[in-house]
Parts: C-alpha cells; structure tokens; sequence
C-alpha cells in the first residue's frame, strides 16, 4: 500500500502540472491544494484528481495557461472569467477580487464562470478569514447532477457544496465546507477504488431503493445520491444552483451532458464594519468554549469544530505521510509516464 | 376542535397587541405574519406565540413602542437597535434597511440586537425578493439553547435557522427557511400541545438517549434537539450563531438564562449587478421546471420546491380556516379576556 510523504507527493503533482502546460507558480498552487487535501483527510480532493485534470486538458476541456478575466464589475460585485482555467486558479483569482472589494466597501460578490473543478472550497475561503474576513461560497457543477430532488428518484442537482470560513485569531476559528448531499461524490469514489461499500442513507439505486454499492452509483444504470436531510439538503442545494450556477453565469443543473465544469460565487465580509476584531475573536473564543464543554455522547472523546478534524488529520499525515490506495496511485503514475515526468 | 378564518384570527390578534400597547400599524403587520405563518403551515410560529409575546411585556422583556435605532453604517452596512420591541417590527425595520442599501450599493448586510422572537424568517427574506433581490437571514437565539451540539448531549445551540428567499416573476421564486437542528422547537411546542409524540430522530433525553416524548424535553432534566444531518447541521448551525449572534451584538450562545431574545443578521444581493433580472428569472424557472421533472419515489405525487408547500397549504386554509388547537386557543383566550379584548 503506497504511503507517500507530503514533500513528495507535491513535487510530482506539481512536475506533473508543469508537464501538462501550467505556469510553473500555478503548479505549485494547484499541487499544494490538492496535497492540501489529502493532508487534511480528504483524500475525495486530493491527488485522486489528477487523472481527471489530465484527461481534461487532452480532451481541450482545460486551458492549462488561462487569461482569467473581469466581465463586468462594480465596487461590490465582479463576474469572472476564468477561461476554463484550472479551478484552483480561477477560483484563487476571484477570491482574492472579492477579498479586495470586501476589504474597501465591507461586502463583496464575486461570480466565477467557465471554470474547472475548484477542489475543496474551504481553501478560498480560508484565504478571506487570513484577512480577517468572513468567507463563503457556494459552488455547483451544472453537468454533473448526481444528487436527487426531494421526491425525486432521478439526479438532478450536483452535491451542491457550501463552505463558510470564520477568521481568527491563530488562522480561521472554523472552517465548514459540506456538500449538500449526503455525502461528497468523491468520497463514493474513493469507496470505489478502494472496494468498500458505502455506508447505507448515502445513495439510492436507479429504481430508488436503498443501495450500499458503489457500483450502482457509476455504472449502469445509475442511481443517485440523496440530499442531506431530507428536504433540508435539497432547500440548501437549490440555493447552491442559483447563486453558484446562475448568479455566476454559468447556469443552474441541466440534462445535457458536458465537461465537468463548476459555477462559482464567493461573498466576503470585512467582521470590522461590524465589531472589532479583537471582540469578534473573544466572542467566538468564548462560543466556542462552551460548546466544547458539553457532556459528550458515549464513545466521543472531544467536542470539535469544521476544520479541526482536517487540522490533527493533517498534523498527523505531515509525519505520517498520506496514504494513497492502489488504483489511485496506479492512475497517477499512469498520468506521469505519459507526460515523461519521473514518480 | 377550534376552526377560525384567517380574518378573523388576524383582528383578534391585532386587537390583542394594541391592547398591549403596540402602535395599530406595527400590530396589524405582527397579526399578519403570525396568521401567516398558520396559513402557510407553521404552526409552531403562528399566533400559539400570542401568550409567549404577551407574557415578555408583562414582564418588561418586550417594548409595545420601541424606539428603533441604527448604532452604526456604512452604505452597506448597518447595525439596528431594536429597543427590546417585538420582533416582527424590528426585523422588518433592518429588513428594509437591507434592501435600500442593497438596491443602491449592490450587497447590504445588516445585524440587529435586542429584539424579541421574528417569528419566520421567510417572511423578511420574502421581503427582499419581493423587490427583485436575493435576501438571506441567520437568526440565534443565544439564551434559548436546545441542540445538542455534534458528539454532545448537551444544550449548547438554539435551533439557529437559516432563510434564503430567492427572487420570481411572481413572487418568490423559492422560499427556504429551515432550523439547522432535525427540527424547529416549535414544532415540538406544537406536538406537546396536541399531546403527540414526536418522531424517531428529533431528541434525545437528559441521559442522551434517543426519545419521541416532548416532555423529556420541555421537563426535567431537560432533553436536547439534534442537529440536522449530524455534523453538517452542526457546522450550520455554528455559522448562524457567528452571523446572528456575534456580528449583530447579541452575542453567541451562553449559559446564562435570560429573556427569548433573536440576534439577526440579513444579508440582501442586487441580481441586477450579476445579471438581467429577466435572464435571471428565465435561468431559474427552466432549472425548476428540470428538478420538477425528476422521476419520482414511491408515494410522492409531485416534486416541490421550498415554500411551494407553504402557498398550497395557504391556498387551503384561506378557504378552511385554521385549525389552532384546543390548549393553544384556550391559553389565546386567556391573554385577550386579562385585556380585556373579545375574542
């Protein structure tokens, strides 16, 4: 079972962006994000990615070196370009617009369109709490629908994800990033390539009943995943679509197939046009406090909050390394060999 | 079984806050949105709060004539005292506030302290889309814990909801307005009241134990509501707590008991500066009109999207009359005979 350490595991993804046409500082980005999530324990964005990035840049579905642009602005609001960019450099570009307009007029919103996959969101909204902002996104993926309406049997909506990032005093207080769905397509696809069964409530099979086999989600015919409680998840989704997908410009979920494409919309707000900073932080210090006090439920050992199971994962697999399954690391290297970069 | 036509539901309760000593005007919109509230289904958040709201002036928790105060701004942002007034008045006032600076500057975002219980959130989001933006609330409610936080068992966090009405030709186009917790505290108040029990997955007891009898939790020792979906309705709920309690100076939740108070944040978007409202109602209607036509699951006779529910249930009781029940009409007639108004 390939262990492999962070140091490494970057270098090749980054080798491997160069070699597919990126901009050498862009590599490096996108190889910290996607070992970023691996280190962070989600293996669903991490490296696993890699095979599905290369292939879009050979079928021309990526522009490895994007002119990102600006499509229209005003102080508060930007819509943004992203040429079919690589996400993780479209969507740096548009958070660090919004960040910018937040900073001078106390909110911003920023839509994204015509960009690949982003990753984990939490990264971009991370990079508004370093600022002292408040950060939020919300990202859907109109040609992938894989989740299924309320009532519904047949997929229609993406996993529809939202992140919200709070700043801190020593890096973000929290840092929540949920798909709407039950769970986050990658993680069924991780299940998959390492041959487990997925735990049951995740999916349904195309008759709409009750299905633990990955299988039954990838192959055909196919079957769905269900929003995450109930109705809930599927109100929260449908508000993904819109400001994700057609707030952005890139339109809410469709039938018609097509490259996997994500619609994006961050919203940032500067915490100081409210309260000072040093207050906000000791309100959420103390908040946070007391929740962790809670009694806990048999067999639960701390009380935690979004981000802090990623942070002791990744301290953990700094050492460690970050396990890569089989079949990931087989389609990896697959990647590398073709584009004569050294695994 | 007590039956009683919206009118006459809405005089009764508007005679009753006048006696309480609310101006006519700010009684009439608090009796039209409780009504509303019975109308559109949500009992838990009709005029079974009469008693509630009545008993908060009595004990000079709520001011009938508050004197509403902006704190602070900027053009796009504000902070609105509420002067302890009743809920439906203040949240309405930051509500409109919201949608000026919205309108003018793109993004508003607005808090609001010291106010009493709003009631539905939907009804201010509805606002702005009424107006052709996107508004979203995140209300807490810091003294008034009920859920138990992910892993504990517990109160720690108010069933904290979160509201997204989204602009619609005719009307919302879509109207969310969820708890973050499985469900709303309302709703149990409305089963405890009618003498049900609640089912599976709502609560637990004191011991954290899974229970269906409201009594576990409105007795003692008191019993604790769930987060929605386990930990991302918890992560949900932190992010209400954040945006409602910190950034609007109402605080987070605490330990110490105290009067019901609502901490609000709104959050309104021009989808003008993204897009032509045409384009975007088009976009919105087309993606509808695809989830509806979602083959559907075994007993479900069509597919709905958040507040459809709400307006067919509308539509319903206009003509039937609203059925309050007998415990929730008594306690009601209790209130008015005491001042001295008819029922």
């Amino acid at each position: 079972m390939p262990v492999i350490q962070a140091d490494r595991l970057e270098r090749l993804t980054e080798a491997i962006f160069v070699a597919l046409g990126a901009p050498e500082e862009d590599s490096r980005w996108i190889a910290t994000l996607l070992v970023r999530a691996n280190l962070r324990g989600h293996d669903s964005h991490g490296v696993i990615r890699i095979p599905q990035y290369a292939g879009a840049v050979k079928r021309g579905d990526a522009t490895p070196k994007p002119t990102i642009r600006v499509l229209s602005e005003t102080p508060t609001t930007a819509l943004v370009d992203g040429d079919l960019g690589f996400g993780q450099v479209v969507a740096r570009r548009a958070a660090e617009i919004a960040v910018a307009k937040a900073r001078a007029q106390g909110l911003a919103g920023v839509g994204c369109s015509r960009t690949n996959h982003i990753g984990r969101l939490a990264d971009y909204a991370e990079l508004a709490a370093a600022q002292g902002l408040l950060g939020m996104l919300w990202v859907n993926s109109p040609a992938s629908g894989s989740v299924v309406p309320w009532g519904g049997i047949a997929r229609r909506l993406s996993t529809n994800p939202h992140a919200v990032a709070i700043p801190g005093r020593n890096g973000p207080a929290l840092s929540l990033d949920m798909a709407t769905s039950v769970v986050a397509q990658g993680k069924l696809r991780v299940k998959r390539n390492r041959k487990e069964p997925a735990p049951p409530g995740w999916m349904i099979d195309a008759q709409g009943r009750p299905t633990t086999d990955p299988e039954a989600f990838f192959g055909e015919p196919r079957g769905a995943l269900l929003p995450l409680g109930e109705h809930k998840g599927y109100g929260l989704s449908l508000i993904v679509e819109i400001l994700g997908g057609v707030l952005s410009g890139t339109g809410a979920g469709r039938p018609e197939a097509g490259p996997a494409r994500n619609g994006v919309f961050i919203l940032c707000l500067d915490v100081e046009r409210f309260l000072p900073l040093d207050r906000f932080y000791a309100e959420v210090e103390r908040f946070i406090a007391y929740v962790k006090s809670s009694p806990r439920a048999e067999g639960i050992a701390e009380i935690l909050v979004p981000g802090e199971p990623e942070e002791r994962t990744a301290a953990e697999r700094r050492t460690a390394g970050i396990f890569v399954e089989e079949e990931t690391w087989r389609q990896i290297r697959a990647v590398a060999r073709e584009l004569r970069v050294s695994a």
